[in-house]
């Protein structure tokens, strides 16, 4: 009976999602949908990703947290469109972003030119690796400092994810993560998960990962144009 | 409507919790709910407090994760009691432990001559604020890498928390994590919320804390004994 009650409720999101890819593939925007457990870095990543994207690519975003506005603050400098989503009002507020939220917030995004939506999920490990929000790509980042073992206990994040943004890699000599140890474990989750190694904290790494999102971009518009979209 | 049920499993949750309770009473069982966001280092504080511990407390522990038995099998050598709990099958499985799950791993606990069960969460800053599972004290951890804006971003755990347990402090020198403003952010949380500072890597830290808990487990049983219990 559980089992079906959750079905029911994945079946409901993935219809709204489905909504939400819609509208986006009208505007032609490539959507990302940025997951992490709390203070892995998602929104460093974006701070620096905003920044090296420059004029590249025309980006906005959709905050999600709990309660508050501070990542979404944080973000404002940029000169991109942010939208912030509060989890908040019953009890100690949802977990996780759903497709409704994001078609809610979508009502005060404009589309219009943007190339590139980031999502930044609530911070979370477990529920939201369930919900789809209407996004091309699941992006998962971890912190070197949550440790290795974090594939093994958290699987299924890791493989519901397109690719993994391997943060704070300016602390790995300080320390004792095992990397080696750390691949191996995320193969057995996820054996066609990329990894690329970063650090928002000193920018290393960031060229391959701004290489990934400017490659993902263009090969999904370019299929866009192949099927007679827009 | 939402509310209500979300209510009503709360509301259902806290019956079981009782039950809980008056069965770790009944024993003279100090119980810890132990929770933190993945990675914070719950189980390392666990190590190093078993071996502190040595023979002034017998303890047991259950073990919340997802999936598998990596804490449960770092916490065997210590040859106290472990219990594995797995948050299940079902799709991610839950994200955190409710007092159902410690009722059915009491079957399987034997709690005679144990003073202190300590009850290790799910990793996750949300959910496990909001499900008693019939423990003495909620006990949160948080590593200085998460960074200090959590207490505004998940204020409930922080709110319902009896006790801080700021980790891994040996990384404080290459963070940029700011001690006062974190302070002050855990303070508009929750004003009354002790703080102890520790490093389970190298142990700093651990006399203040095990100091607390011995202190917590003979008032409590002072309690005890003078309202009439066992």
């Amino acid at each position: 009976m559980q089992v079906s009650v959750l079905r029911g409720v994945l079946d409901a999101n993935d219809l709204i999602a489905k909504e939400n890819r819609k509208e986006f593939d009208a505007h032609g925007c490539f959507v990302i949908n940025l997951m992490s457990a709390p203070g892995s870095g998602k929104t460093a990543i974006l701070e620096r990703t905003l920044r090296a994207l420059g004029g590249q690519l025309h980006a906005a975003v959709i905050e999600g947290d709990v309660l508050g506005t501070l990542d979404a603050d944080r973000l404002i400098p940029f000169g991109v469109p942010v939208i912030q989503i509060n989890t908040d009002p019953h009890f100690g507020g949802e977990c996780h972003l759903d497709a409704r939220m994001i078609r809610n917030a979508l009502a005060a995004l404009p589309l219009e030119g943007v190339d590139v939506v980031f999502i930044e999920n609530v911070g979370n490990l477990v529920c939201p690796a369930e919900f789809s929000v209407g996004e091309d790509r699941k992006v998962m980042v971890l912190s070197v400092a949550e440790g290795e073992d974090k594939p093994l206990k958290y699987p299924l994040m890791f493989r519901v994810s397109n690719l993994l943004l391997l943060n704070k890699t300016d602390l790995l000599e300080h320390l004792d993560f095992d990397l080696p140890d750390f691949r191996a474990n995320a193969a057995r989750a996820n054996p066609m998960l990329p990894i690329i190694e970063l650090s928002a904290r000193t920018g290393q790494g960031f060229e391959a990962w701004i290489d990934w999102l400017l490659r993902e971009v263009a090969a999904t518009a370019t299929g866009r144009a192949q099927c007679g979209g827009i």
